[in-house]
């Protein structure tokens, strides 16, 4: 038992007072964590795309004051009532999504979607009771899809925690949080590509990266990256891409310059940038027979899917994922493992590090297109 | 070695000499098969609606005289050069589609449509030497997908042809060679469904049926048909439908309908219409997290498949399936056996005999509705 336990733990974090105005380091008070929740010390978190978009508010209600951060690894400091599969000291990754272990998308094998504790990015408090468990003289500060990682200490729902094996180097690690999971899982959990195969991946930022990852890992013999931004495939080699397509290059829509390279279409294809257009020609430019497109990349609310059904006919298959469909708690300790394997490189993802103090650097590095992942030291 | 082997047979066969109109029994010549071909004696063959459809020749470049019939059973009279896998006194079943052994689909796991012998439905003639085998006073008569089975004997590419069980009834199994595949195969080897799961069926033909009797054989304890006209519940129930929705009863959605049924949504869907409206409900009526909906019916030339990519990324899967994505000669004979080992019903598919002076009259049928399969038998 920690002697923090059940008291009131006064610590920096990174408080976003009002949309795209720079984080203030603030003294917080985080309440102790209440039934079925964890309170966690954060030692190393990273900058995602999900908090700028939430930051800059452009999309969506704007909640604020909120502290950002989802991507992040850490040790239990205490347990609320009835948290059994955790206790203080145990090494862990907070999860913006989670497994309550008793819906139907929990007992279900082919589901990571909880009816629970699936992410909401709307709601800025704790499921228990509504309320918040950050608070400045008294005022609230909004949670961030349950994790709110830029804080020395956070709490979060256990269902949202993987206890994770403590060799594990955290400030490695915590990128498996979000992103390189999203892409990742999206390869090797549900296009599922074969050794020799070939594999298009559109989007080569971070989720398009880990997706490749997932490509090379899998043994996929050709990778296809597809992108807007041609500077990128010099860095994607790294992370298996070994052919590079830019749409802008070509007069014909890109679906058709792949089938030209691949006799007809590539085994498999992963999409990661949220454009319809890409989504479109995913699913387009896989062979008919065998071919599976996996969507990752969310769209706009606006947005249709449109193609002609004899694509479907012609034995295509197209696939959504959530989180590259791993189920926090039960599948995050093995990717951990996987890495500690040698098998999965995480190293490659992580471009930059900052102390906590210059987290506003993080998401200057992440506007200017500068950084992969930056990781962010909570300890200066 | 049959002693018409090598000979010009002549025989009856059922020819459609102008579209629409009925088919008059003629005395043709049937030439020997050549190298890698067969030359079957047809004993039974059933009447599909694609039959009727190109028959019809409303959707497509007419093709008179032409000789039609592709689901039947018969026995080889004799095999042309290179011809291994079959020898006379073989019972077979010809298919529309093949089976080359050789091309990228054949040897993939995941694919039966064979580069060499997918259904061409433009084709009149022999792919050897772009000629036809049957004649009368030496003028041609088409060929149609290759099997042209109104006819007592028939020239088929021996990769069109699975060798089954002799001990099989051709009465009964000649119904395996389209319709009945097709929807028995796009449940059980493409929706998968697991006992005890919940199963939508869109379409109460042949196909849906056949579909339905898949979900029956896998397990399923709900299966919801759904068709306009209500009266096909009642028959359908045989085939394991134990829900029917009419989406003419409902002033919402009939996915709408169908997730208010199922707490969400259904475990799997099969579409077998051909309606584009069909199609999107039935993927949209999946549940999310597992959901899988898989396209069977022939869509419109013009018809535009459209949905919101959040469907997808909500974890649902969407799949097409040509012939229930069975390999003709490699998959044929097992389904043979599950008929013989009574897991498979098939009886119940057969509404109606007619001798084969009387063909017209299975097209009549067909036109009013009121058969699902109807058996032509070759000897009177």
């Amino acid at each position: 038992m920690s002697n923090t336990s059940g008291q009131v733990i006064k610590c920096k974090a990174a408080v976003a007072w009002e949309a795209a105005k720079p984080l203030v380091i603030e003294q917080v008070e985080v309440a102790p964590p209440k039934a079925g929740e964890v309170r966690l010390k954060i030692l190393y978190t990273s900058l995602c795309h999900t908090d700028v978009y939430f930051w800059e508010a452009k999309g969506q209600t704007p909640l604020f004051p909120r502290i950002f951060g989802h991507e992040a690894g850490g040790i239990v400091e205490s347990v609320g009532e009835g948290v059994t599969h955790l206790k203080p000291g145990d090494h862990a990754l907070p999860v913006f999504t989670g497994e309550c272990g008793e819906c139907p998308h929990c007992k279900s094998e082919e589901s990571n979607m909880c009816d629970l504790l699936r992410i909401n990015t709307d709601r800025g408090v704790m499921l228990h009771d509504q309320e918040s468990r950050f608070s400045i003289n008294g005022k609230p500060i909004y949670h961030f899809v349950g994790t709110s990682t830029f804080s020395e200490y956070t709490v979060v729902h256990a269902g949202c925690v993987a206890k994770i094996n403590p060799e594990a180097p955290l400030d490695k690690v915590c990128v498996l949080s979000c992103g390189i999971c999203t892409g990742l899982g999206a390869t090797v959990n549900v296009a599922k590509p074969k050794p020799g195969s070939s594999v298009a991946v559109f989007g080569l930022g971070a989720v398009g990266l880990a997706a490749a990852e997932g490509a090379r890992i899998s043994g996929a013999s050709r990778i296809i990256g597809v992108d807007l931004v041609s500077s990128r495939f010099e860095l994607a080699k790294k992370f298996g891409v070994n052919e590079f397509v830019n749409p802008k290059d070509h007069n014909k829509p890109v679906q058709e310059v792949i089938a030209d390279m691949t006799n007809g279409g590539v085994d498999r294809a992963v999409e990661c940038t949220g454009s319809i257009q890409a989504m479109i020609s995913a699913f387009e430019c896989v062979h008919d027979g065998w071919g599976v497109a996996v969507l990752v990349g969310v769209p706009s609310k606006d947005d249709a899917f449109k193609t002609h059904p004899m694509n479907f006919l012609n034995e295509r298959t197209l696939k959504g994922t959530f989180y590259g469909n791993y189920k926090p708690r039960t599948d995050l300790p093995n990717v951990v493992e996987k890495y500690m394997k040698g098998e999965l490189e995480l190293e490659k993802f992580i471009t930059h590090t900052v102390p906590f103090s210059e987290i506003n650097k993080a998401f200057d590095l992440m506007l200017k297109g500068e950084s992969i992942r930056c990781i962010i030291r909570m300890e200066e």
